[in-house]
């Protein structure tokens, strides 16, 4: 079996401004370690993948911050999209690619910019996924057992569990962002697990489950070289440009028989804000998160994230504060999701505010 | 009459840290208006007194903030104090320097880092109070009524009334920064004044009483030269060593039967913290107060200070948050006075951390 994992790396990530920047998203960003979250992904399947066999998909303009981000990825598995056309388009791309490589090959789609504890269990359910996805010719999607009634997930509907399946169970339907009540059903009933986005399977059975339920994608990958390299760029160009935006979810996932879905035995977080810094034992005895050079003086449940600079505080509660480059950003605990309310105001002012994106 | 400002500003003013620094103190910043505190206190004269005549007596190692936040003053006018030793003998040096102007000359001494409203209030008593230092042969010092139980400040006790002076008294004492109790008398009682710790006399009258009050001080003064200028380096040193450390409200005011207050009529802060910087009027309607590039989304009571960058804040409410060179400050309002502890822990900290001070 060789595991290859297929990082999903377009995201814009704006709720992480001041850090995060227009060329440098969410998931170029350090924010769990002293690496970028991208490497952080990568480093996660150490010694289940060989690092030169990933592929990571990104947004064109992007490429360069990717290739700092993880110098030791080769050049040809490195995808800039010249538009994003969510998952499905480009999880085709990376099978048409992959399938050369032979019938043990399993792909582990996995998305750049999420937390996921501990490594350990992790990399083993990753590995047992890839042998379940190989001797089923299933597709395996992880979900995550909920934790609370969270309205900004998707979940997963389990199904009927499969035959001698190891508590593997099929998927009966995928779930976009609930509402609030809705939300707090899926969390009683047992039966919806949290979407994290990651997938598991042999390259051969997406491509003929693309064929089966997404065939005007399908259809566009004999156009495309055999192999990766010099002169694709014109090619991706048409792909791109003929690719419907859809996600691999309502693509292929919630059609295909092949779908199967994997109780996660690991903590995952999609990490959609500065306040989900704030995990159990991440804090100091005040309840502070400190990155970087800050002094906190008499200051209680801030965090404090300094790229660059000092950052010192005198008599604060429940504060988050982001000095990133030219912008400082303080922003009240509980509203960390209203960063991008600040973005947008950015994006639509002058020229010189531009200059804070 | 020729009016002579003679300006003291050698303050570290460290509680607008971090955009007061070492070299760039208080009196250096621009506070109050697009320049600097300085500029503005020599500003507020324009018309009374020939910017060239002034005089600005600062820390040696100030002097090239001075000259670049005062371009017009003559290089003889500027005195850079070796050591500081408090106010009365560089208020003897300028006397000095001033007599052999002439008997016509009134020096106004004044702070360099006090808020002062309105201009032409204050423009119009110092004219009165220096015609009447030169009818009377005075040493006159303003009392600014107090506006509340202040324990920060000094007060002048007012005396006896001069006879046919306008509203002038005797100054019976000057009392140092009070406790609480004794401020709140002091508050209720109506003889008591802040003290703003200017100045106006004619440089004579004051060389007189020095002479009378303080003769340690007044014996070096012949061991300098007739007049500024080049040279004048090795007896500074010399004066700045032998001089001891007083101020001219212990060494002269409180003993001299020359000293007069006058009752002021405009608006006088020493402007002691960032929390200064809120007064009635220079908030919004949502009560902040926002100078330099700054984005307030949902906050109120916010202060905020952007020198080079962009501050943003987010459901934020009471706070101060400067950003200033490579540090951010992001302070509880009822606490600004406490920025010197933080200041006092970079000062005890590593070598790394000096760097923000």
């Amino acid at each position: 079996m060789r595991v290859v994992p297929v990082v999903l790396a377009g995201g814009r990530g704006e709720r992480f401004w001041p850090l995060s920047r227009r060329r440098r998203p969410k998931q170029l960003l350090p924010l769990l370690s002293e690496r970028s979250m991208l490497a952080d992904t990568l480093a996660r399947l150490d010694g289940l993948a060989a690092p030169g066999d990933a592929w990571v998909i990104t947004a064109r303009d992007l490429v360069d911050g990717v290739r700092a981000a993880l110098p030791g990825l080769p050049d040809d598995h490195l995808v800039g999209e010249p538009q994003g056309k969510n998952t499905a388009p480009a999880i085709a791309l990376a099978c048409h690619w992959l399938k050369p490589l032979g019938d043990d090959v399993v792909a582990v789609v996995l998305p750049s910019d999420h937390r996921i504890e501990p490594t350990a269990v992790f990399r083993a359910e990753v590995e047992a996924a890839a042998r379940l996805s190989l001797e089923r010719r299933a597709i395996v999607t992880f979900g995550i057992p909920p934790t609370r009634p969270e309205t900004g997930y998707g979940y997963i509907e389990v199904g009927t569990p499969l035959p001698g399946g190891a508590g593997a169970h099929a998927v009966a339907a995928f779930r976009e962002k609930p509402d609030l009540a809705t939300a707090e059903g899926y969390f009683r009933d047992g039966k919806h697990l949290w979407n994290a986005g990651m997938f598991v399977f042999p390259p051969a059975v997406m491509l003929e489950e693309l064929q089966a339920h997404a065939p005007e994608i399908a259809a566009l990958l004999p156009a495309l070289p055999d192999a990766p390299g010099a002169g694709r760029e014109a090619s991706l160009e048409r792909f791109y440009r003929d690719a419907p935006s859809i996600s691999i979810d309502y693509a292929v996932m919630e059609r295909s028989r092949h779908a199967v879905v994997v109780r996660a035995g690991f903590v995952w977080d999609d990490l959609g804000s500065w306040a989900a810094l704030a995990t159990p034992g991440s804090a100091d005895p005040e309840g502070n998160i400190a990155r970087g050079p800050v002094l906190l003086h008499e200051s209680r449940d801030v965090i404090a994230f300094a790229d660059g600079g000092l950052i010192a505080t005198i008599g604060v509660e429940n504060v988050i504060v982001v000095r990133a480059g030219d912008v400082t950003l303080v922003c009240a605990r509980d509203r960390a999701q209203e960063v991008r309310a600040i973005v947008e105001r950015l994006k639509k002012g002058s020229t010189e505010e531009h200059g804070f994106l």
